[in-house]
């Protein structure tokens, strides 16, 4: 049996070899622990269970400790987004997910606090003081179930729509590790397939379905509790893991999951508003929104 | 100066003389009063101020008496919407406004008990016992100033998508009458300039804009408080009315509007899942959102 | 190490043989399993870890599972609770738990659902055709990291100034078997010790501390990651669990955690609305909240 | 017809010769107009119709403008409180409203971003680094139709369980000006009638029915239909207004009521916080909330 993760940190991390045709380097910066793969052909990506691309994992304090430093977290996750990003031109911004399941609210959550520009004329925008506006869209698409539209689909249509230079996609993730949940942030730009982090898989949402680049920011929100069993029990040598039936409906989070996808809505609104408009400041973007 | 008004029968009703171009009928049900306009032409549409097509107003007991007979209430606008929409094919759905401003929530508020069935494979409905089900998409599009796309774009993104027979618009209204807050429906086969309810103007939505038929359903949930102290003034040939400034920023709504909207949206929604599914019983579709 | 459970059934039901001083009894119908569990006396009482006092486990159908007989699992649940009460005299209900996290926010939404009636004046309530109402108050004490207040001296305030002849409490519980989440309510007259259902224990709430009866009323919604992972462990003969730190602050939900616990607070809410106004039927229960 | 308005400042202003035994002083910072009025004795309190007391109105830029100087507003806030509070002494602050009704949910929303301080020891407190920290308890009563309790009668139970040396409450507060929405804050400290804000009267919460001082912090969230219509027809020389049924039932507000609302919360949960606890910083106690 695989264990459940949406991490490619946590695949590769588990490996007791390298991974033909995979890269991996790590960075520790003062509050930040940045680990970049690269998945780097198609032996890569078979080996690794992955698309071909890259996976950026930004392991900072928990997102909870509204104590600890946020202009670090923040400034890690803009810097490593602005990197994947082209450097001018629209962006279209999709936050994935179920506004009523919590751990699945963080797209939802996120796109409540971006900032919308598209609509902002020239004219507007520098009577403002606000200079010359990146053009930014922001939807949230739903989920399959409530609207019978694939999410693909539907950021097809607004592609189809907006023409933007990229689109970046916000989802939870599903983690391996208790350790990484309220504390994690990934970017990769091969796509994401959403509902893997708390449900089914559906139509892939990537460069080649959208036909502009896509970045994906993930975080992991919950951990699969046939994982975290399986985990427990291989861990232990137990041969014969007998989970209930009923494991497979269930997840692992943290006691405090309201607040802490509040906190990683905040955190990651924040990081893309500063990475697409360097000029305004983190305070007056937050006045804006 | 012009009352403000999104109901034709509220243009309709104050003129001393019939309009030319514009026919009305009425009709008296047991709980329902539905007038039906017609602008037949152009000289009707300039007359009335609305573009040509018809306005079905239904009128009801309040939505907040839950003792009221639901089931008449919601039969009356079920028989209405069938008599508009196509008899079969896909059919998308709008919430339009915002879901942070309540009197302007309830296209978000009634797309969220909607009935989405388009992702449903015949195998997997048959096996449900649902028989043959419509396909139906829903989505709730947010505000301009919150995505920055207007939502007459997105719609038009997702209508090229799914290519429904015809798409449903859900929005607030104003109403020029205190007396129609949180009882009055009103049916268009016009078109919506979303928005009006509780804002700006913007990008119409309809036939001509979208390519196929649309079908707009509204529930006026707040009256402009210059409307309102226009309507006192005049009536009492007070000839100079001086408002504060503040006027234009102000509405007035039910005391409740909160539970006025929520029992609207549960009407509104069931209306139309009655509609687009008349083989099922609401009790069923109910159990099934 | 002992595993955490809200439940006397679950300690009971894991001894190999009976306990001294506690006698149990199991009753099947036909959409209930009822157990009713005595703690007879202090060698009861220490023997399985729980006041002396009645606990009856009500199994029922998944709450999720709308088609299922309602009626029968809300019947069940008047029944038993109709035993425990004083058949006349006012009552006071207490639901207890932080309304923003979703697993423990089962006593905040019961409450909003609940029919409050010590202010209406008999002439009112003749009136309105309600006949004589019993005299019921109802609140939320809110959690004592938020107020600064014990729970239990919250409501023993609020016991002063009404005089009721018995409280009814309400509470998220955590369960040590996953096939319990979302189907089974716990009532119990040895009353409660809040937040043990996710978090710290608090003064206790109960006859001696309140000065009348207490009828508890519980519902898991929570299983502690340490008790699943230790039982995996011992079913599976192995010796030294080894769980990562953040274990204890991790806890296990069904996936569709807010809407189970959104239906458990409608069937919970309806329950105690019919045991205290048999006289009301239940459709009128649910106009009148 | 009598004018209806929470605010003793727009009672004496529409006076055209100063009341007898009532004192006025105003006061102009630089973002924050004050006025003091008190009323000295029965006499003044007959004219002005307002119990004998200190009425503060701090006047200030609107709530909603985010890119104002909070700070200004909030040490203004701040100042008054201080100056009506006992300086030493536990404080008990209740939020009074429904927060199911956006107008009305000032309180609830209000004691949410409240810090509660009187369940942490002295030990944990210095170890925090807090230092010695005020007790303060912190409570949402709710309203009278939910209940089936006096909010007055529910904060006197409290008063008798945590004993404190003041009690503050909040609301929301009904203006005769539509100017005064969202920009203006009250403070009094001859007690408050609840409900006065959005409903019908209650019991009164004072010094003489609570037994200690109580203060009371509101703020303006709505204007009374049929007061705003008779002001304007009295204003344009209109003999007698006719006004529909209907309005004894609305309320006027700002279009963006939520959001005035929310800010009004964070402006006035700030004040009281940095009031109580004036050695710690905004943005400490921001963090620790």
């Amino acid at each position: 049996m695989n264990p459940r993760t949406d991490l490619a940190l946590e695949v590769h991390e588990t490996s007791p070899s390298p991974y033909p045709g995979v890269d991996c380097e790590e960075l520790s910066l003062e509050s930040a622990k940045i680990t970049r793969i690269q998945v780097m052909n198609q032996q890569g990506s078979q080996a690794i269970g992955k698309p071909i691309g890259n996976y950026i994992t930004i392991e900072v304090p928990p997102f909870s400790d509204e104590t600890a430093a946020d202009d670090t977290r923040r400034s890690a996750i803009t810097v490593e987004l602005k990197r994947m990003l082209p450097e001018t031109g629209a962006i279209l911004i999709a936050g994935l997910g179920n506004d009523r399941i919590t751990p699945d609210a963080l797209g939802p959550q996120t796109v409540e606090r971006l900032l919308a520009t598209r609509h902002i004329s020239k004219e507007l925008s520098q009577s403002l003081g606000l200079g010359e506006l990146r053009p930014v869209s922001v939807i949230a698409p739903g989920v399959l179930g409530k609207t019978g539209i694939e999410t693909a689909e539907l950021i097809k249509g607004v592609v189809d729509q907006v023409s933007p230079a990229a689109v970046i996609v916000i989802d939870a993730l599903a983690s391996r590790r208790l350790s990484r949940l309220g504390c994690t942030v990934q970017l990769c730009d091969a796509g994401i397939i959403p509902g893997s982090g708390v449900g089914n898989q559906r139509q892939e949402i990537n460069q080649h379905t959208l036909g502009v680049p896509v970045v994906a920011l993930g975080v992991p929100t919950v951990v699969d509790v046939v994982t975290l069993a399986n985990d427990l029990l291989t861990q232990n040598d137990s041969a014969n893991p007998s989970l209930p039936q009923e494991s497979s409906h269930m997840m692992v989070t943290p006691r405090e999951i309201d607040t802490v996808i509040a906190h990683a809505a905040d955190l990651v609104a924040l990081s893309i508003n500063c990475a697409l408009h360097p000029h305004l400041s983190p305070e007056l973007i937050t006045a804006l929104v």
